[in-house]
């Protein structure tokens, strides 16, 4: 019987919440899918939650994950953008949590450290790294292969190395 | 055929969501009911979350209300506490929002002005005059007829005023 494990990683967003998801087999990890859930801003905050929960949903009956990581919420000075970013982010974690799952949480910090070995590494440093771990050679889509849901692959490598 | 609309009011809370259902027909408003949604602090976020999603949609299907109206987000110094409240109100406006309507939104200034002529009415007070205007001669249970249903009874009202 395979050991392997599915792991979805989340990182929210009101206008992009990436996601990514890879698989731990014994002492490997590997790529299996990433993209990013878009909303519109000319949308109402109603038909916005709804799409990033409903995408949620259905990653989730797709992949059928055995965990799933989300990053611990940035405080923001703004308290606007961070109002959005609760929202989202608690839409897909009610669509994860309507699942029966439990979230696995991060810091970004601590995200960073798992992936790279700082705790201050850059957006483009992960993307290197995540690019490298997942052995992901060709990127043949830009919209599909973004900060966003790199930062999603990492968030799902780090729940994946504690196996 | 009447002309009889019935307004869902929510005042949401992580411990304690507070709900109320009244109607508007021609000139008169109506009190129909009203109650708490309450969760335990021992529980995980994941299933309190899930636990206002689920009895704010079950609202929704046994009133089928014409329009619904939530309080606007108070903004805290405390960001733990307003992430939390902030998580509570997503999942009680992801619920409504699920079922296809859109959520009327107050400022908690402008409910207090609604419903007893000052903006900085205080909480007993908004229970004295939500009292007298849907006429709820009596407090038979503590538990339901509290500060946090009668505010969410001010928000239903201050919606049904606008018919």
């Amino acid at each position: 019987m395979s050991n392997r494990k599915i792991i979805l990683g989340i990182d929210p967003g009101l206008v992009k919440t990436g996601w990514g998801v890879v698989y731990r087999d014994g002492s490997e990890v590997g790529y299996i899918n990433c993209g990013v859930i878009r909303t519109k801003a000319e949308d109402t905050m109603e038909t916005r939650l709804c799409h990033i929960f409903d995408k949620i949903s259905a990653l989730v009956n797709e992949y059928k994950p055995d965990a799933v990581a989300m990053e611990e919420v940035f405080i923001n000075k703004n308290f606007a953008s961070s109002e959005k970013l609760i929202m989202a982010r608690t839409s897909a974690f009610l669509a994860i949590a309507k699942h029966g799952y439990n979230i696995d949480q991060y810091k970004p910090n601590a995200i960073k450290k798992n992936i790279t070995g700082s705790g201050h590494a850059s957006k483009e440093q992960i993307y290197t790294f995540v690019r490298k771990i997942l052995k992901i050679e060709v990127i043949n889509d830009t919209k599909i292969h973004t900060f966003d849901s790199f930062d999603a692959l990492a968030i799902a490598l780090s729940r994946a190395f504690r196996y």
